[in-house]
């Protein structure tokens, strides 16, 4: 009986433990998904219904995994920021390069995103700032400290650069690395328009001539 | 008779200018309207039905007014641009100042205006842009050329600033006008979530720095 019970107590403990591991799945598919919807068309356009079709989850099950649209917006947030620091730090930590080519790698990379998707996409922290910055206290609270957050690791790279003698001692990291979030969402936001890259190699070879200016 | 018959068609003519003229106020007002709450909410989240209730259209004569939510978003841009225009030409044509000293003057007008509507409301081309930019090729294209139209502009003060030695002769006026508006809504954008003008002075000194530099 005991044994029984044991392997009972065990399917059961696996079962659960697939179900788990099955709700975590569909949850992470679900803020993917957001990802992709919130940064082409917007929070306010997009439709949980429409979320909830594209990843197969019964119609009213949504609130089984996120209390509400909000909620679910800010988990998509964080996943975004989430993955965009790790992309950052990759580029960042990159020790084959100097600081500036790190930044510029960094660059680079996001040239070819907004190229694959076909510069349709642009930033996800950018486009919801500008949909809810405005309306939205949460919103803009959360979204701002992402910015904060990765101008902090950019001040860093740039704090390399100066280490390095590629920038002036007298160069103010923080200063130009907010100056370099401030551009850079409106070079993505221009490329949206453009439906080219230009407006980012506009702005970061201006980006470069201030950093050697401010110095 | 024939007095009689005059005096009617004049009646008629009034009747039918003042008609016109309350038509012509009526779709006056409705644009205003969708420039406060498209800037404000965005083009897809403000319901036309919002717009008609607002200035007291009846239901269903939206569409005497304009074809389509699309027109009448059309019609918003070119409302907005032709007073964003008015205004630049103010400043830049303000012969008391010297010519980088316009640009300024504008810059701490929209700083003002920032202000005036907490910080919640930024720039109809931008935001637009952002919300549209990579969904309808329609808005998109509109929108490049409204900036396009600000940077001639703008290009055209820097070239005065360059004709007064304020610049070295060696400025790309032009690329650096260009540099100015991705910069700007960039700016704009992230004014509206730190509810604060401090990325409009950041950027603007930041760009004065690049000004010289790029000399």
């Amino acid at each position: 009986m005991q044994r029984t019970n044991g392997q009972i107590e065990t399917k059961q403990r696996v079962g659960r433990s697939d179900r788990a591991a099955q709700r975590k799945d569909t949850r992470a598919l679900m803020v993917r998904c957001g990802i992709e919807l919130f940064t082409e068309r917007g929070f306010q356009a997009t439709g949980i219904d429409e979320i909830r079709a594209r990843v197969s989850v019964p119609k009213g099950s949504f609130y089984h995994f996120f209390e509400s649209k909000h909620a679910f917006g800010m988990a998509v947030v964080d996943s975004y920021a989430a993955y965009f620091e790790r992309k950052l730090k990759r580029h960042f930590d990159d020790d084959s390069l100097s600081a500036l080519e790190r930044l510029r790698s960094f660059v680079e990379d996001a040239k070819g995103g907004m190229q694959k998707f076909n510069f349709q996409r642009g930033c996800l922290i950018g486009n919801l700032g500008q949909e809810l910055g405005g309306i939205d206290d949460r919103f803009r609270d959360k979204l701002e400290l992402v910015l904060q957050s990765w101008q902090r690791m950019t001040a860093a790279c740039l704090k390399s650069a100066v280490d390095a003698d590629e920038l002036s001692s007298q160069t103010d990291c923080d200063a130009l690395a907010e100056f370099f979030w401030i551009g850079w969402e409106g070079a993505i936001l221009r490329a949206k328009l453009t439906r080219n890259n230009e407006p980012l190699d506009r702005f970061f070879s201006m980006f470069l001539s201030t950093a050697s200016a401010v110095a």
